[in-house]
């Protein structure tokens, strides 16, 4: 809208990554900062939510397949609920905004709006569980949380309000809850390579990193551009210290009574921060056809004498395109040019540009752009609906290749604290050493060079530790591969 | 699950309307209460929020078709901007939850959680505002919002914290916003007469019965089967008063500035508490197939020698319906017998039952159960995929003409104030009469029967008030035809 129009991209993405990526979610429309007195916070405008829509339809779908019902708890704590779980009011308290009045009174107990659920949600599991009938139980919601980080905004990445989905289940055994653990991440892996066109890596959070309570906290890690990490989705195997607390308890089938395994799961927003971050470029934003909200604009590029028959040509291709389901803009207003055309819809991310000109309806065929990389071609006009679907593959591929050539060639080796510091230090990216599991071994580093261990993979057999392995930094005996990186 | 099937319903919804709501609530596992020292809310359970998730995405396609944006505002608005229409504070002032900390330390400036968006979404609706091409700009947000109100909870129909949409335009012309207004409300008519089965009334609020700050706000009003009436959805036109006080001004053809007029409109899930109060009987919850969470249950009835006869049929129609998109479940539990599971299906609101038996396999035919009625009938195996859509049709007819034909019964005339008392004191349901649009004619109403004026019809050529016509009330000018009601 009007206020955005006024320029282009002046920032650049490879030397001003952060200014740069403000601007682009300023100027593709896709978010404004909070008002006075609210920093932190953001609007998000229809632009980013329609992509926001679309991760939610795609997850939801996949979460509906495997036995998730979506329910809705209510958005406050109170406070006496989120201290039952000791390691959950330990991590979030610092972050917590409390209400403490309603109208003209002050509340007896003051309640948390909510950081996460665990600690609402564990006491109606409770209740809903009884018999090994009941299990698994899962249910998701769909919700907007708060975290009071005092750090800087940055838009989807660190808001104080940002939307998620968290996911809570319980089971019969503690193997039910680890699978359930992974086949959430695996759907979270799938929404990054099969959604958003970026690889991601699998991994555990090492134990001081875990989820507040979790046995095990695992993640799936996207690399920016600029050579950090974003932690882009979390899955809990939560054990049963939240079943002790909050006494979710089941009678099995020789009528005993036994304690739940439960799991905790969420995707937040910021996989359209990796993703806004990933693809777009210093024209604008970059968005696969698979999440655009227009996959195609059509441009129509005319003199007075030509108007009309190269209006109606890219009219009917407009029209065929909507009917076949593609999401498809014709951008005929009459008092913009092409060129301004153009800078526009690559400024909003729009993939495919089909630029029609009277040659086009002269030899009837389009002239089809590629978003990414400006690639042109000619196309027949026939079949113009089947045609676009590979246009759009190509462009996917296209999208996800580079970022997976990123991501290979920034991860590394090192096996000395030198080695670490000097690999990231210049390359950024992810560097595996052999590591013993202390956590003060990862505090060196993060000291000197706010990098710190994202994650030790899972089932990986490259990162198989041997006997006689020892830690990149104290010498010590290696019981694991740590991927160190600098984070979002 | 488990600790809801212990009983079928107690309660009569004749003799004992609220207490058997709350036991549908409860025992079809619709919702729970709220914890302990948060009373006023409460616990979505999956069925009921899968009938949300229906209504939802009714409403939010026909939002898609008419140039509605879906966009996300942070949940707290500063103090200071709540006070900038003043209309707006005085009226949610004594029902706002106040963040008055932020982890350990105080806020400089308390924060709303938001009672409704108004507020927070004009001073961006002045941002995105600049020329007239960006007219009419049309916003939804899919939300909860808190309203502290002290009287008892009743589940979807009066909790603390709700669920809703709520729409936010801003448009060139007073004209522009009007049609806009009723658009919406027209849509909100839609989701009841078409997705719930309830027919509506429509009309605007007396004038001291508006939201604060609206130049007229529009209602759908459902009349419940205890004839009391229920506020459905509403639409307001909100004149210039929130862009006076939040500066949304365009710049028109000629470059003039002008002040833009903006609407505002939201539906919440009272929708879903008006479907559990309309349809339900004493057996349970009753749905209409369009939002019923599984349109149909298949209940196999076998002796140990016809097992498995039944039951492969009885797959197979199961298969047959999943592939045709219809929400059906098989019900082939062995621990339980039919009657038992008939039971569990009518309180859980399955509109259709198909019962199998030997019989049913023999003569290549199913029995089908309509919910509503017990209507039972037999019908063909072959095409049952079709067959069944026409009984989705008839069960949702019925449940329609049904709440028809006691909305037609229950709009009477009266024409003076002993006869509005007596009426609606006897009948209940909506009592129309002519009215001066003096505010203390109606508080001489409600004082005596808590009843009040609902609405005043929109284009009702029957409620036209003609020269010399006289209040019911007070005997002075009567200016309008009014609704009074009780009202939940």
């Amino acid at each position: 809208m009007s206020d955005d129009q006024e320029l282009g991209i002046t920032e650049s993405k490879e030397y001003n990554t952060g200014e740069w990526y403000a601007e682009v979610v300023q100027k593709a429309g896709l978010a404004n900062y909070g008002p006075e007195g609210m920093s932190g916070f953001i609007v998000t405008r229809p632009r980013a939510y329609a992509v926001w829509e679309r991760i939610q339809s795609y997850l939801d779908g996949l979460f509906k397949e495997t036995g998730v019902q979506n329910a809705y708890f209510p958005m406050f704590i109170p406070e006496s609920y989120l201290e039952r779980e000791k390691d959950i009011v330990e991590g979030f308290d610092p972050e917590v905004a409390w209400v403490t009045h309603a109208g003209r009174d002050e509340l007896e107990e003051r309640l948390a709006v909510r950081p996460t659920s665990e600690s609402i949600i564990a006491p109606y599991l409770s209740r809903w569980v009884r018999s090994h009938r009941d299990l698994p139980l899962r249910v998701n919601q769909w919700a907007s949380v708060v975290r009071w980080e005092a750090t800087e905004t940055k838009p989807f990445f660190r808001t104080k309000e940002f939307l998620w989905q968290e996911g809570h289940t319980a089971h019969a055994t503690d193997e039910d809850a680890w699978d359930e653990t992974l086949t959430r991440l695996d759907q979270y892996q799938s929404v990054f390579e099969d959604l958003l066109a970026i690889p991601v890596l699998r991994g555990a959070k090492p134990e001081h990193d875990k989820f507040p309570g979790a046995d095990t906290t695992t993640t799936v890690e996207a690399l920016m551009p600029d050579g950090k990490s974003v932690q882009s989705g979390t899955s809990h195997h939560l054990g049963t210290s939240f079943a002790e607390a909050f006494d979710i308890t089941y009678t099995d089938e020789d009528e005993e009574s036994q304690i739940a395994h439960t799991t905790s799961w969420g995707l937040s927003w910021r996989s359209m921060g990796a993703l806004i971050m990933t693809h777009s470029d210093d024209q604008g934003l970059v968005l696969p056809p698979t999440v655009a909200p227009e996959q195609v604009v059509v441009v129509p590029i005319w003199q007075s004498d030509t108007k009309e028959k190269v209006l109606e040509y890219a009219e009917g291709i407009t029209e065929e395109l909507e009917e076949a389901g593609v999401r498809v803009e014709l951008d005929d207003r009459d008092e913009r040019n092409p060129g301004f055309k153009f800078n526009e819809w690559e400024l909003k991310g729009v993939p495919v540009r089909f630029e029609i000109g009277p040659n086009e309806v002269d030899d009837d065929v389009i002239t089809v752009v590629h978003r990414p990389d400006g690639e042109s071609k000619e196309v027949d006009r026939e079949n113009v609906a089947e045609t676009v679907r590979e246009e759009f593959d190509e462009v996917y591929a296209k999208l996800y290749a580079k970022a997976e050539d990123n991501l290979e060639e920034n991860v590394r080796e090192a096996d000395s604290r030198a080695d670490i510091l000097g690999t990231i230090g210049q390359h950024g990216g992810y560097v595996k050493a052999p590591w013993c599991g202390d956590e003060e071994c990862e505090t060196e580093i993060k000291e000197q060079i706010a990098a710190e261990i994202v994650m030790v993979p899972l089932d990986d057999e490259e990162a198989e530790i041997h006997e006689g392995d020892s830690c990149a930094i104290c010498d010590g005996d290696a019981v694991e591969t740590a991927y160190f990186a600098k984070t979002y």
